[in-house]
């Protein structure tokens, strides 16, 4: 397996569910950013679990520690080490899985590539749990595009068959403002039904999916290029690292295919700067961004952990088994993967400024 | 700009839309490859402009000569470069776009990040034209995944607002034999409705996207890795380097959004191997191909390059002008774009058994 | 600055001399290999320093703690990762020295680079404890190879003035048994010159360079490629990595200048396999490895920190200054080297192997 | 084999010495770039083959065509694409050689990894004759650093047992200005007994090697990262790609191993910024620049083909056959890398400036 993300910034991940540790070191950072370590925190608590009703009852205070790259609470240019120790196992909880193929999972494919040396509690290196470093690392990301007033934001777009309001087709700081909240959506009576749809689930065993729709504000004209480096190939692998995510649309996404080249082109005029009526193109043409918010819409599907009773096969007969995933699970994990969303937007954009 | 991608494989494309040529090399691949040129011409040739009223009339033979890296028929395991001559430039065309931006084109873009002067010739350098190479390489690829078995096929599924008939979950080699023709839908009066789709809106100076399914059948298990190097994170990356391209699902896509857990999940049992009985994570679990069909969905916008008039900006002045692009344009891409999705799909598994 | 290496393994290395801790992660390793606890410890206590009156007597127990990737064990072929915490820190042995340029450190180009930010302790990232990653990855690399018979060792050539006895131009197994001792050299009186010439640097307070001669038997034919992925061009980018190596020769290295083309081709013949009479082309002919042993030499420049005064600037009124550094140093650093070039050969194949 | 370097910018060659052709894509230049034609060619001039008795008799005329990447003579920022056609092609000399191990040589190597495959013809992609394209990218990096005012220079510092006059430790333009010839050594009695030194191994079917010192002035200070992307290990890469390059010494090279720390710390003063009395580190501290001169030299090892009898094996039957190399060969090399080897290092430069 491949941990190493390298381009201008480089990203080495690491780290297991139910191991010691999960962590990051980050490559390629500026000396002299001041390290706002109670920002970082916040960040982190976003994804972490525990957090209400909604999410796993795992526990996990998530604190990070820096063990290399800072000095005097700045960066100092080498690699950004941080490692999380995990606190909350209950490896026990798995041991009945050992030998079973949970439908939706990894477990399968794990064990036929990794020959079965893989640590399966918890899914081990599989596991969300990873992506804590990605929100270490846009948090420090984050920090740094704030200096040129590049902000980022993201909203639930849809948990289940529940949608919120449209965003309009070129967002703006009101929006952002207006989706700052722990759970980022427009409508209040939307939330209310998403979170009956995330509890229905949860109460039935089963799990929910959801839509994420991400932009960042104020990004330069410039960054990307054509063919291999466009803004949406380097934004595109990142958000497939991250688990669960199923679908990545730009702009008007899948909308584009039964569109008139009349309804989705952007119109172009003179405002301070060439801007567009629209943003069906989420602010990249020609891999290029171009001044408008870029603006995706990723899909997040429902967690594959669920109680209710599954198909699956034992791994040592060949013969066919009921299964159901005890354990610890998110019935819905949209909110919990939103602030790693946002962080890989914020990754990639430091990323192509360098 | 890179026109570099390195992963095990290596490609290194250029070239210009009215420029010398178009071309490629390829890196990294194996010695003693019977280099078929016939094929390779046939896969070329689905991709050129100019074979029916459904495309743009400027006629390009798209003859391709290998100036590196094969000796007597085959690859000599040395970079394998392909050049095709450029014939048909009618560059006069675009002069009066020289200081015009068109919307949903990349001229702001490129003027701003290469400072004027990029080739601004049919796009230059940012054509689709660009990606005959990648046909090549999707044709030697072919070529290799050919003798494992690993048989690519795609399917146009929409056109504006005609769909073809739904393939189901699981993919399989019947369904690769009926879409195996130059406009490969299912149903014959969709494609019908299709071409009229695509020659009303050219009538009407217009233009429509459109939806592309595309499928590996008998890929290994084991292919990719959890995080940055999953299948979806590398094929991703090489799907959104395709001009037009704004969509990418993998399996269910969108639709995960707003399903159960308990529907998503692909139940798992044993026949000859670990099979699932739906195909809704498109052949990949953890980032790693599950041995089921690769399958996901591209969508492709439409053509940019419309007759219609458009709102655009006087690079010169600032000034608001009325823009309606002249010139020879395809009505429609998603025919043409076909075969390069289906090459990229065949350059990354190729990538990532290597 | 960039600790991340990425080829078909992964390095990422992190840390400082004086900061919390140094480590490294592993990514690309493979599944099921037993990790050998006692063999690691004892590769790092080759390098780590206070061993004898030879080295700094700074004490460090360079106890390693791997974090992640292991389980019950085993690698699991996720990212592996070793910290080892630093304990016996003596920054205030640095405090005069943060305004001052030390000759033949990179303190200047430091402070230049990364605007005064870097921690100055013990050169923080730029010191050559950062290396001890190195040997960890090293003993896991020759594990690894040594399950195919592949061989690293390695002579102290020279120390100073005193040169070892040669090795003949084709090393073998009995070379690699005479020379398997802390302080690898071939004849034991010039073994007590060199601890001599090493002593007498240090009553002088100055310091002695010297050459290691590095090799591995066994290799495979076949590994690396012409240009840019020659094993010379991989191999030599890892050396230069490792602070304080000045030049790299391969085979008869410098000597090949003053050759005739019938002295220094290796004659063929064959021997249950193609091999050559002698090894001046150090087992590598076009950059792929030939079969005889890889064989190349490197020059370790003498220890840069000295008590002599030296001619220096102040950083704060460019004014000049005599500069004697205090603190724990090595006189020569030659021995604790040695342990990282073997181990970064043992990785460079290890690489190509993949 | 791998043919592309991507580090920020990229590289990708390609070609055989009997071949179609030659050539090389570089990547991630910026635009706006005057190419000088002119001053293009008059590098490769002083790399081709054919110009003098000291070199081999095949002439070519090295005539490069730009195929993708300009537009009305500057660079636009896409993918700039070199090749020249090979013409005076005579492959009925390596018949012959078909199954025959050339002492020194690629053959063995090629043969085993390629399966028989490659082209055998001068070598195929083996030969020297691909780094044309290395000198048409250093050509462009030349004229990319002169606008800063960076300026590469290059000493034949021996040939066979002949040395030219010692360069001091620190380089200045006058020595640059002394070198600017065509055959760059300093003392013209020396230069006359390499010329001889030459002719007479020539006249005696032989063949011999020596050395090159290379040198870049008014280097910025701060290029290079410790470790992985130190200057070092950056240029090593590359040198080492250069065919019959076996050593590589920074500044006071393989001296260092003999010296004392008081001698080899270069001691540090002001003169309108900070610079160093000697320059034994070669103009790098800690893996970056630090302003004075970049200053190494390369060992390049005698021509293997020679026409002197060799001992060999028949590649069919694994008996010894008496082999010599008949064909048209350089007696010594030295002379046409020499321009190789600046341009690797004006290529080096730019990239770390980017």
């Amino acid at each position: 397996m491949s941990g190493i993300w390298k381009h201008n910034i480089g990203l080495s991940i690491f780290g297991e569910s139910h191991g010691e540790s999960v962590g990051i070191t980050i490559s390629g950072l500026k000396a002299g950013l001041l390290i706002d370590e109670a920002f970082i925190q916040s960040e982190l608590d976003r994804r972490k679990p525990g957090q209400s009703d909604l999410t796993t009852p795992r526990k996990e205070a998530d604190k990070f520690e820096i063990i290399s790259g800072q000095f005097e609470g700045y960066t100092t240019g080498a690699p950004l080490t941080m490692i999380i120790r995990n606190t909350n196992k209950k490896s026990s909880d798995y041991n009945h899985l050992k030998n079973r193929l949970r439908p939706g999972h990894a477990d399968f494919t794990a064990k036929e590539k990794y020959k079965g040396f893989t640590d399966y509690r918890g899914s081990g290196h599989f596991s969300g749990r990873i992506t804590a470093g990605l929100v270490f690392a846009g948090a420090i990301a984050k920090s740094i595009l704030k200096e040129q007033d590049i902000k980022i934001g993201a909203q639930i777009a849809s948990i289940h068959q529940v949608e919120d309001d449209n965003l309009p087709s070129v967002i703006n700081e009101n929006h952002l403002d207006a989706l700052s909240k722990s759970f980022p959506v427009l409508n209040m009576e939307k939330e209310t039904m998403m979170r009956k749809a995330i509890l229905d689930a949860k109460e039935d065993k089963n799990s929910v999916g959801g839509k994420i729709r991400c932009f960042a504000l104020n990004v330069p004209v410039g960054l990307g290029n054509p063919f291999f480096e466009s803004v949406e190939s380097i934004l595109s692998g990142l958000i497939f690292s991250v688990p669960a995510t199923k679908a990545l649309e730009f702009g008007a996404g899948v909308r584009f295919a039964s569109m008139y080249g009349s309804e989705s082109n952007d119109d172009i005029y003179f405002d301070e700067g060439i801007k567009t009526r629209t943003n069906n193109n989420g602010g990249i043409n020609g891999g290029i961004s171009n001044g408008m918010p870029i603006d995706f819409t990723v899909t997040i599907k429902p967690t594959p952990s669920i109680g209710k009773t599954q198909e699956s096969v034992n791994l040592l007969t060949n013969e066919s088994v009921d299964l159901s995933v005890e354990g610890r699970h998110d019935p819905c994990i949209v909110p919990r993967v939103l602030p790693v969303i946002e962080s890989v937007l914020a990754i990639t954009i430091l990323d192509l400024m360098n």
